[in-house]
């Protein structure tokens, strides 16, 4: 499914180079997710050690960022990369600072755990609220997937995906909209629900983001403000 | 100010290459700077039809985001840049991801605005957003003019300059909870005026990303995940 031709390139350390980052990148995407999955499973559980742990950790994500960007900055300068080649590494700087962000979000979701969270959700909130992490996480492994096998087919379909997320995102909002109605004195907390469910529902758009840039890597053109529709066509050749 | 020797270039064509890119990006904060004003008054003056004009003016936004993007890649591949001029591309990268996503913002805040609006926005409230509004303006500018200068000591002020946005926040975040709390018939209007709020705040932490890589260019020492207390020092030497 790749269109690149990673094998030819003059210089068998060049190879190396590019894969080591695209393996870096993996890796950190790798971190995201797990931590991705224990944010989530610390806010419908209420587990403020576990949410703690995740906050801690983000230092983990920062710095792979960090990492990946001089190795990207290194290439550029000693190896002068042209074409695809090039495309690739730009494609490596635009995802891992989407990545990053997706931490950030984690991050976020992790913050809002604490005690008095437990009185705000109720079992239909919990189970809303993990339904949709389920989504997100899917949907950042399917686009991780898709940036490993350099597969635009599959990150177009990623990209789709993420109005299956915003629809959640609604109905959480509009759920959390009515207990706060109902229970004026709990807004402070459920509004801390409701910036939970907007860092996931951000997670989606730069999971989107990070499947725009594969089918930039692939077929060398910038879909960001175009309508997925719209370069359907292309795809259906790759 | 400048630590960058733009004038030691072999090719002048590389010269004029690396300033128009420079222009460009000034070129598109301008933009989003006018989007902004914009997003600001219609939202406190409750003014739909420049609403509407902000949202379909972000196209501008991001047609010069591809535009310099393309530019950039273009260098890249044409003139090998390296060492200073390098990470004046990859900054210039960066920069305008985060443009872009400040201009997403600021459409945000438009579409907050519409009819009912007016019920929810008290005249406190409305002086609040403002005066958020003139912060991230501030910000926005002056980072802008960081970049411009390549002035590691202004960017540095820039990204001290948000937590006034961060207190701002929380300030009109604790209005619109107690408006929620007297009034639950308006909590899905207030929550607008609150989303609009929350968009006001990243775009100062945007602005504050811009703020580091200018540090970046300037200093060549990635500081986006350190604290500004800890590079201060570095900045007087400049």
């Amino acid at each position: 499914m790749s269109n690149l031709n990673l094998g030819e390139h003059i210089s068998q350390q060049f190879n190396e180079d590019l894969e080591e980052v695209r393996s870096k990148v993996l890796q950190m995407g790798g971190v995201v997710e797990e931590q991705l999955e224990r944010a989530i499973s610390a806010l419908v559980n209420n587990d403020n050690d576990l949410a703690r742990k995740v906050v801690k950790n983000d230092v983990r994500v920062n710095a792979l960022e960090v990492e990946i960007d001089e190795e990207c900055t290194r290439i550029v300068a000693r190896r002068q990369p042209a074409a695809s080649d090039l495309r690739l590494v730009m494609a490596v700087i635009k995802t891992i600072t989407d990545l990053e962000r997706i931490g950030d979000e984690v991050k976020r979701v992790a913050k809002m755990v604490h005690e008095e969270l437990e009185g705000a959700l109720s079992e239909e909130i919990r189970q809303e609220l993990e339904h949709m992490g389920e989504l997100v996480k899917r949907m950042l492994n399917d686009v991780l997937d898709a940036f490993a096998r350099t597969d635009a087919k599959a990150a177009f379909e990623v990209a789709q995906f993420d109005k299956k997320i915003d629809v959640k995102y609604m109905v959480i909002t509009r759920h959390l909209m009515t207990h706060m109605a109902q229970d004026p004195s709990q807004i402070p907390t459920i509004l801390n629900v409701l910036w939970a469910a907007r860092a996931m529902e951000r997670m989606g758009d730069r999971c989107e983001n990070i499947a725009e840039y594969v089918v930039y890597l692939v077929l060398g053109k910038d879909v960001r403000h175009v309508k997925p529709e719209d370069y359907e066509a292309e795809l259906i050749d790759d």
